[in-house]
């Protein structure tokens, strides 16, 4: 079975109270959702459904996990964190009343915590903390000063354990083996719909606990779009197809992502096509250790606009994968960061045209002399 | 093909600018995320993933569909709004700096849509709006006055129209056709996800363009979780089973929630969900238009309480459905409105015990005289 321990939860904890202290806050408070569960999940083990979350962190004390009305026995069944509070900021965005259920306060969750006074307080996952929660904070704890705290907590999710490598890799093999069903069965006529629901029924058959993302199937011109849904479009010979396909394995996320056609792709189409899968093999060969991740981005733009392709780039070659397909850090030309071992990333090498794009996206771990490609497959062009 | 009419969209923007003009307002900033996109979705049929998105809709002008970087392409060929600016506080939770990316800022917005002086501005899905959006109001509209508007936008989505209720029809009817899947192919030793997975086949096999909700598969005790996530769990012959299986179709939800077992269910399981069933019956049986919705609660709980039952109800007995599986208005003692024709609800039969809990759950849609049933295939106990 791929699962993080229990105790691994406990150390994630413990370190990150010791940046809280180190940085002279005297706690922090982790929200999730459930699109966006990463940050609580990783603390907690707990993954909230139509109800949104949050982890109360003393930096010195328990913490509390803090859910909605609904979800108590879910969560005592599921939390690591054995403290939990129910409060109606966390309720679903239906808003119910819920009369005749008891609720919390903020006063309570951090009198339960064992934290001393209280006067500031960190905002975790701040982009995603809803209006509801600030109003309650200020209203609950007045004088609290809150502080956007992400820099403290996101970084200990940089470096993946062998515990969280191991549940990648499943989730890496488990999205192959959806892409080779759909390489099996697909057909012209069938919707991008339906080959979504190939890649569903594989990755549930196989493991995985859910999509990795919100998977995609594009065909035609359609796949120019860089963020984009699937559609009742049907597919067709000879036009190019993008699949993106990610399972999930215990909270971690995979995706692999190719351009693929039926019958012989169109000159212009196979040209990008092929360029844009060395364009990956650049960069992954570009990937070390101790490098610095702006100088990655520099030297496969350069590269990219020497071979006479620039125009087709959006933007740049990695961003970070874990329990999210997309989290941080991004590789940017104004990123400040190196590369160290055991952080993992999406190789996404988008290119885009008027009329058509593609995406080669695989997943590697970063080793001392280069990376572990967490798939590799689908590294290549297939005319089916 | 099933979707709501471009006109349809320009009828619904013109009654929520009715509803912000006769409040005195200038104007609404509407949000939505990849989880909970439905206020966005049903102004303009964008449907935001990865990133977040908004409608800014003035009092009298015209509405702008407000996204994150990498969704231009995307928004362009999917929004029916074709006004549309790019926004960093839209971007995905892993907050890339998108260099070489031109982003607008609420001014811009603002001007963009021919709005005079904004003074008043509504905010809706306020449940959901993070922090980043209010950080940027407050700094680049500074002296307008935020007020939460969910009350002015809400109420529109409640009656559902022709078109809407087409959707819903059929998105109950993938969801039987799904639930007859898992039931052909239900085997002991079947983990949870497996089940799962064999309804997501269908869902997309079918017209479905996702899940209606993230879907239920539990088994033994954990079916009093009245909110879980399926699990690894393998199933067993003669224990009690809790499915709740919808599909979306046009961003309209559905689900269909039914207890059932492989070979019998032991006696305690198999009165109280038969009991479920009556009690089922019987707020289906209590609602019409016209009908206080707090009445239908208090006649349903009382009649559960004289039956003996009243120890396993924890809330109920309706939400309602529509773009998200729950939206407002629930159906509670602390309701304050009447039922009317085309409102659609679920009703959602909930019972716990100790040791194991059930749910009935199938959408209807209000009547004069009555309900219609928009699914009713599984309203009976199945020992397979």
């Amino acid at each position: 079975m791929y699962a993080i321990p229990k105790n691994e939860y406990a150390e994630r904890i413990a370190k990150f109270q010791a940046n809280l202290q180190a940085a002279g806050l005297d706690a922090a408070l982790v929200h999730g959702n459930e699109a966006d569960f990463a940050n609580v999940r990783y603390l907690s083990e707990y993954w909230p459904t139509f109800e949104a979350a949050a982890v109360f962190v003393p930096a010195k004390g328990k913490p509390v996990l803090v859910i909605g009305p609904e979800s108590e026995k879910y969560a005592r069944g599921r939390s690591v964190i054995p403290d939990i509070c129910l409060m109606l900021e966390y309720r679903e965005s239906a808003e119910p009343n819920y009369p005749g259920i008891a609720v919390a306060h903020y006063p309570d969750v951090v009198a339960l915590s064992g934290c001393g006074p209280l006067r500031k307080l960190g905002i975790v996952s701040y982009s995603i903390t809803p209006l509801p929660v600030l109003d309650a904070l200020k209203r609950d704890l007045p004088g609290v000063e809150l502080i956007k705290a992400d820099h403290l907590f996101l970084p200990l999710r940089f470096i993946k354990s062998d515990n969280e490598l191991a549940c990648m890799r499943r989730a890496f093999a488990i999205s192959e083996i959806a892409v080779d069903a759909i390489l099996n069965e697909l057909k012209p006529g069938m919707t991008e719909f339906q080959v979504i629901g190939i890649a569903q029924r594989e990755i549930y058959q196989h493991g995985g606990e859910y999509e990795g993302h919100a998977l995609y199937c594009f065909s035609g011109p359609r796949t120019n779009n860089a963020i984009c849904r699937p559609t009742h479009k049907t597919i067709q010979a000879n036009e190019i197809i993008q699949l993106n396909i990610g399972a999930r394995v215990a909270g971690y996320s995979s995706s692999v992502g190719l351009p693929l056609s039926i019958g012989k792709l169109p000159a212009p189409q196979k040209r990008l096509a092929e360029f844009g899968l060395q364009a990956h093999f650049k960069t992954i060969e570009l990937m070390q250790a101790g490098k610095a991740a702006a100088a990655v981005v520099k030297e496969y733009e350069e590269w990219v606009k020497a071979q006479g392709f620039g125009q087709y780039m959006l933007y740049g070659p990695c961003h970070a994968i874990g329990m999210m397909e997309v989290e941080q850090p991004w590789m940017e030309s104004t990123s400040t960061f190196d590369l160290a071992e055991n952080m993992t990333f999406q190789v996404d090498t988008f290119f885009s045209a008027d009329d058509f794009g593609l995406r080669w996206e695989n997943g590697v771990a970063v080793q001392k002399h280069g990376v572990e490609k967490m798939s590799s497959k689908f590294m290549r062009l297939i005319e089916l």
